[in-house]
C-alpha cells in the first residue's frame, strides 16, 4: 500500500476568545479533513515527548522515526542537504545569510535588503581554504546560503557570527568547549568573517547596488552549526521509495533522509503557496513512489505573526487541497509537527491532532479534524517516534519481530 | 488476590465487509466477555510497541513483563522448555521435526507423514557427542522434537537445515557471522544431519512404515536456533505461584517462566480444543496457585486460514468457556497477544483489546469486549510491558517504590 503524509506546520493552537473558545483549526471550515477523520482512526501525538516544545527539525526527525536525542546535530546540516550539498560525515554545516555591515563591522541588515540571489556572492568564497579547512558555500533561496567546513580537527562546538541583532558589531565566533578542535574552528570562522567582507564589499554588483540605493551584500553571517552524521533513510529502514514535496528546511529534511525532492510550481512556503498544486503533484507521482511527504508551512507563519484569522484562512486553503486526496487508494495521514499558539507567537508543547485514513484502518467515531475531536479517537495518544513504525507496518513494509 | 490471565491468540482483526464493517470479535456473540467488560476496566494494548508486529514469542515475553529486546533469543529455547528439557545457560536449542528424505537427501515430507510420536526416533540420537558437543534430542507433540546442543565454543548464529521447502535438497547449515563458534556449530549440525539419516533410515519402525505405505521418518530437520539465557520468573519477581494451561509454544512459555504446567484433557491447541475444560481446570486449581495463565490458540489459526466465520465460531466457543470464570473471586484478565487480520492471514501491528475485571477494579462505561469498544475504556492504551506490573500490583504482590 502507498501512503501520503501531510504535515501542516504549527497547526495546533489554543482556545481563541474571538472564536468562542475554539482553536483556529476547530473554528475553520474543513469539510475534506472532516471526511478523512470520519473515514479514519484519529488521535493526538506528542511529536517529541509530552511537555517538550519541538523545533521543526527535531519534530520532523521524530515523525520520520529518528530519535532526535541521538540523530539531531543542529539545523545547519539539514538545511545544507536541502541546498544540494553532498555532505560528508564530519562536515560542519551552518545556516548562512548574506548581510550588510559598515566599515566598523556593525551589522546594518542581516539580509542585505532581502537580496534575491546569493549565487555570485557564494562563488567568491566557495572552495577557499583557511588554515587547511575547506570552505564550501552554496546558494539557497533569496539571501540564504549553506556554509560547510570540511577538514580535519574541526568541531561544531562553536557559536556563529550572527547574533541576530542589528546595530551591534558582528559577533566574534567563540568555542563552546575547551577542545582544540573548537578553538581551531572558531579561528577559521573569524578569518572567514573578515575574508567575506574583503572579497564581497568591493564587488561590482555591490557597487551597483549602492548606486541604486540598495544595501551591499558584503558579509557572510552564519549560525546553527552542526556536524553532519548520516542517518538511515526510510528506504534503508523499510525499503520504501520516498518523495518530498516541501520547501526550505522541509526540503532539507527530505534530502537529509535521501528522499527524492519534487519541485512544484507555485509552492512558495509562504502565504501565497499553492497547496492544491502540492496534493495534485503527489497524486501525479504516486505511481512512482511508495511514500510521499507533503509539507505545508504557513499555518505556522500565521500563528507566529499572532494572526488567528489568517491561520484559519490557511487551514481552509489547506483543507481545500486535501480534497484532492479523498479518492487516493492508499493511506492518508494528516498531522502537524508541533503547536504554534497565536497567543504565544511561537512553538508550544501541546500534542497535535492526527488522522490516519485508508484501506484496512479500524475507523473510529471521530467526525471532525481538530485538537479536541481527534483526542477522542482510537489512536489515543502516541509519540512521534511511534508514527513511522505504524505507517510502514500498515503499508506492508515491516517485518515480524519474533516468530 | 488471585488472577487468571486468558490470552486468545491473534484475537484482534480488521473490519470485515461481510460483517458490516465489524471485526470478527465485534461480530461474534460474546455475552460472557461482555459481562466481564461491563464489570471491569477496559483498554487497548500494544503488546510490544505501537507499529510493531510481534511474533507469539515476543508478544508473550512482553505480556509477562520481559522486554523481548533484552530477553528474546529465538523460539528454540522456549519450545525446548515446553518439551521438558532442563536447559542450561548457553545451551543452543532448535525447534525440530522428524522428516522424510530420499537417498539424495531431497526432502519429501517435512513431517514424515505427520508421524504421531518421535520417542523411539529421538532415542537414536539423544546423548550422542559430535566434536565434543553433546546432542540432546527430546520428543515433543506428534512429529516434533526439541534439539539442544550443549558444550563449549558453540553459537546460535547459524541457520537450520530446514528451509521449509519440500522437493529440494536438505539445506546445509551455514554460519551467520564470522565467529569460530558459529563455524564449529555449523559443522556439528551438518554432521548431525547425516548421522540422523544413517541412524534412522534403517530402523525397524521405518521398515514397517514403508511396508505399510507410510513415509519413513529418516531425517532430523531443525530451525529457529537460539541460546538459552534464563529469565527471572514471576515467582522470582513477585513471589507468586504460577500455573500455565497451554499447548505448544505457550506451554513452552510457561516452562520458560518456570510456571507449573497443567495438562488438560481435550485441550489440543486446534479447532477442536475444549476451551471450557481449560477454564474449569483453572478454577479447580485456583486454591493452589496465585496466577494462572490460560492460552487459547485457534482464533489465530482461523485468521491465518483467512476464515472470518471460523474465527467468529472460535471466539464464541471461547466466550462460552469464559462463562466459567464469571463467579471467580479474583482478577480476570482477557486479552490477546497480537492481531491476526483474516484479510492478511498473518500477524499484524494493531493494538489488542483488554479487560481487567475483579474486586477493587475502577470499572468504566464499556459494556462490550471488542477492539473499538475497549478502546474507549479507562485503561486507555498501554504496552505489554505495563501489564504484569498492573496485575501483580492489583493482586497485592508489589512493593512500594520509594517511601
Amino acid at each position: 500500500m502507498k501512503a501520503i503524509l501531510v504535515i501542516m506546520d504549527g497547526l495546533g493552537d489554543r482556545p481563541i476568545k474571538e472564536f468562542g473558545g475554539k482553536t483556529p483549526l476547530e473554528y475553520a471550515k474543513t469539510p475534506n479533513l472532516d471526511k478523512l477523520a470520519a473515514r479514519g482512526i484519529n488521535g493526538i501525538m506528542d511529536t517529541v515527548a509530552p511537555g517538550i516544545t519541538p523545533g521543526s527539525d527535531t519534530a520532523h526527525l521524530s515523525i520520520f522515526g529518528l530519535d532526535p536525542h541521538k540523530h539531531y546535530h543542529g539545523r545547519g546540516p539539514i538545511e545544507a542537504c536541502g541546498a544540494g550539498v553532498e555532505l560528508r560525515h564530519g562536515d560542519i554545516a551552518f545556516r548562512a545569510n548574506m548581510g550588510t555591515v559598515d566599515e566598523s563591522m556593525t551589522v546594518i541588515d542581516r539580509r542585505a535588503g532581502r537580496i534575491g540571489s546569493t549565487v555570485e556572492l557564494c562563488k567568491q568564497l566557495d572552495g577557499t581554504k583557511i588554515d587547511g579547512v575547506e570552505i564550501i558555500l552554496k546558494p539557497s533561496a533569496w539571501y540564504r546560503a549553506a556554509l560547510i567546513l570540511r577538514g580535519k580537527g574541526i568541531s561544531d562546538k562553536v557559536t556563529g557570527n550572527d547574533s541576530k541583532k542589528t546595530g551591534a558589531r558582528i559577533q566574534e565566533v567563540t568555542p563552546l568547549d575547551g577542545s582544540k578542535e573548537a578553538k581551531k574552528t572558531a579561528t577559521v570562522l573569524n578569518k572567514l568573517t573578515k575574508l567575506s567582507y574583503e572579497r564581497l564589499h568591493d564587488l561590482e554588483m555591490n557597487k551597483e547596488r549602492m548606486e541604486n540605493g540598495e544595501l551591499p551584500a558584503n558579509v557572510l553571517l552564519f549560525r546553527s552549526g552542526g556536524q553532519y552524521v548520516p542517518v538511515p533513510s526510510l528506504k534503508e529502514r523499510y525499503g520504501m521509495k520516498c518523495a518530498c514535496i516541501g520547501t526550505g528546511l522541509y526540503r532539507g529534511m527530505g534530502a537529509f533522509l535521501k528522499m527524492d525532492l519534487i519541485d512544484v510550481p507555485g509552492a512558495t512556503g509562504r502565504y501565497d503557496s499553492d497547496f492544491s498544486a502540492k496534493t495534485k503533484k503527489a497524486l501525479e507521482i504516486s505511481d512512482d513512489y511508495d511514500f510521499i511527504f507533503i509539507h505545508m508551512k504557513p499555518t505556522d507563519s500565521a500563528a507566529e505573526d499572532g494572526n488567528p484569522e489568517l491561520k484559519v484562512q490557511m487551514v481552509e486553503r489547506m483543507d481545500k487541497a486535501m480534497g484532492e486526496l479523498l479518492d487516493f487508494h492508499g493511506l492518508v495521514i494528516s498531522t502537524a509537527d508541533h503547536t504554534t499558539p497565536c497567543e504565544l507567537k511561537k512553538h508550544s508543547y501541546e500534542p497535535v491532532p492526527i488522522i490516519m485514513a485508508g484501506p484496512g484502518i479500524l475507523k473510529d467515531d471521530v467526525k471532525k479534524f481538530g485538537e479536541r475531536s481527534c483526542s477522542k479517537g482510537g489512536i489515543h495518544r502516541i509519540r512521534g517516534l511511534d508514527l513511522m513504525p505504524i505507517i510502514a507496518n500498515h503499508m506492508g513494509f515491516s517485518k515480524l519481530y519474533g516468530a
